[in-house]
């Protein structure tokens, strides 16, 4: 059950810092392979968009960090699994060089996003390279001895998660240009596809590496999954209600009208004279007072708390998965609980 | 050596039009299976790009075509290679919805071009769908019981194919929108990348299948390569020197100042006089008289000879490959020789 960590010493320390810039120079390790004398301008594009071009603010690589920790956590160390790390890190970002585009962000971690420096046309086929090379990454495994099945079974999840993602980012365009407004059900059906599905690949993915035990496959991806959907429902609640000065980011979701679940929900769960007001509101860009009113009604409907409760609901869960694998490794287990406990900020 | 051809009894007869419609049939196959009652819309989209709406003019869909042959020429029947059939046109595919874009191209075979109806961001994204779902194609080989190493070679290669095929297009892209003109040198390392890479590899992709003899899947590869270089060469002839009422395309190359072959040829190889002539009339939108006048300078540097050559010397060492690879069943040979003649039509 336990195969890596029979063959492999139990390390007694580690800290995130380590399981971050290891997987960064795994990361470097396959952009450096490719990269040949006539195509350093297109690699150096992919560095700068990951912000290891040396002169940048990093992502907080939590894709790859809950993968490692879910591996180390059965396999007690990390080495192994650093080519899915790196491969869910870099499938990640490829997805924000296109979602750049489609949403025309010219800012990407207080830099300029990519197409702005180097053109649309350019940045589109730089993130199609990145989704690329995130595959490349993957071929790594087979170089440190896994098993051919367990490699292609791997790519299967990779490659149904990244169809997932594009589903889920389809729902999300598709319901930012439009004037309805999504259901609290086909909402959680893009976060699921859009969100959640990444996490949970990244965390089953590590799972899979150090244990063929599909009972405890199962679990870790529940728990992957459970914890993305909490973590976008925070961000849903941080979007409305965070306080600038904690989270770095103007709480601006209902000034830009973004279709996130306070909202949803009130919509659907308002008096008629409360629904009507919010939809006249989010009719036109609203100003500070209109947001404020907003807000108010979100409160009286019972949408802030409902959110933070779906919130809570699926932090809860990730944290009984969590007790339901069996995670052998302790260190590991309290990192992977101050992640979950960092879920719920709001 | 002859793994399938043992395992699968030869058939007697086969057509063009029986390969391409089970390699249509193998991509609705990967479509149907991703689609959701929420996601119709999206594989609709697909589906439509494809030509695979029932309202198209298809592609030649030689990717898979040569690939199909390739297997066969071994094998002896096509069936166990549809998957990768199916691999390398939806990339082929992936890479048209996305070059569009770049290109502001408004027309593919016909019709509205997919961005045009539905918008970059869905057009980005769609195509990234269609990337995924090409990968999602390969994994029907493991249901078909090919050992999980072969399916993980194959895998590789068509990654490794793809990050050449971003990489050509890194160079196009760069190329065409600079003043300079690229060497000879770098316009066949840019043809190798963007167009050679694809069919050897699909080529490629075919013997492996059928064969583990390392000797074999060489000779193929190399048949590939060198008959994607002869057609892209074959197309730069069309581009200047071709009738339309033969090709159904307006030969615009000159007109669009299209850094092909014959062109960059010229202003590496032309007189001083003409050289600066040549570089005068490119330096604007040439009308009809400019473009008459650039052809007779392309004729006297011997540019236009030059680039037959090129194809020709191609063309024939795509054809010592395929006899060096010991090509078996006759018909699928035939087949092959059939399209390689046709590589030279100018």
């Amino acid at each position: 059950m336990l195969v890596a960590g029979i063959l492999f010493p139990v390390l007694t320390s580690f800290d995130l810092d380590t399981l971050i810039a290891d997987t960064e120079s795994e990361i470097l390790r396959v952009i450096d392979a490719a990269e040949d004398a006539r195509t350093g301008e297109l690699y150096g594009w992919v560095r700068y968009h990951m912000g290891l071009d040396g002169d940048a603010q990093r992502g907080k690589r939590l894709r790859p960090l809950l993968g490692l920790l879910a591996y180390q956590s059965i396999a007690g160390e990390h080495q192994r699994a650093l080519p899915g790390a790196a491969a869910v890190e870099m499938g990640h970002n490829f997805s924000l060089v296109h979602d750049d585009i489609q949403d025309e962000s010219s800012e990407r971690r207080h830099r300029p996003a990519l197409w702005t420096r180097i053109g649309v046309p350019q940045a589109i086929n730089t993130g199609d390279a990145l989704f690329t090379l995130s595959r490349m990454a993957l071929h790594r495994l087979s170089d440190l001895g896994f098993p051919a099945q367990t490699v292609l079974d791997l790519m299967r999840l990779y490659d149904e998660t990244c169809l997932a993602l594009c589903e889920g980012q389809y729902l999300d365009i598709r319901n930012a240009g439009r004037a309805e407004w999504p259901s609290v059900d086909e909402y959680f059906d893009m976060i699921g596809r859009k969100t959640a599905a990444l996490i949970a690949g990244s965390v089953q993915a590590g799972a899979m590496l150090a244990t063929s035990d599909a009972a405890i496959v199962g679990a870790y991806r529940s728990f992957g999954w459970a914890l993305g959907l909490a973590f976008q429902l925070n961000d849903d609640l941080l979007g409305i209600w965070g306080d600038e000065a904690e989270t770095g980011k103007e709480a601006s979701d209902i000034h830009e009208r973004k279709k996130t679940l306070p909202l949803i929900h009130a919509l659907e769960h308002a008096t008629n004279v409360d629904r009507g007001r919010l939809q006249a509101i989010l009719d036109t860009t609203p100003d500070t007072d209109r947001v404020e009113e907003a807000i108010a009604i979100l409160e009286r409907t019972g949408s802030r708390e409902f959110t933070r409760e779906r919130a809570r609901f699926h932090r809860d869960e990730a944290i009984a998965q969590l007790e339901a694998a069996g995670v052998v490794d302790g260190e590991a287990m309290v990192r992977l609980q101050a992640i979950v406990a960092s879920a719920i900020a709001a």
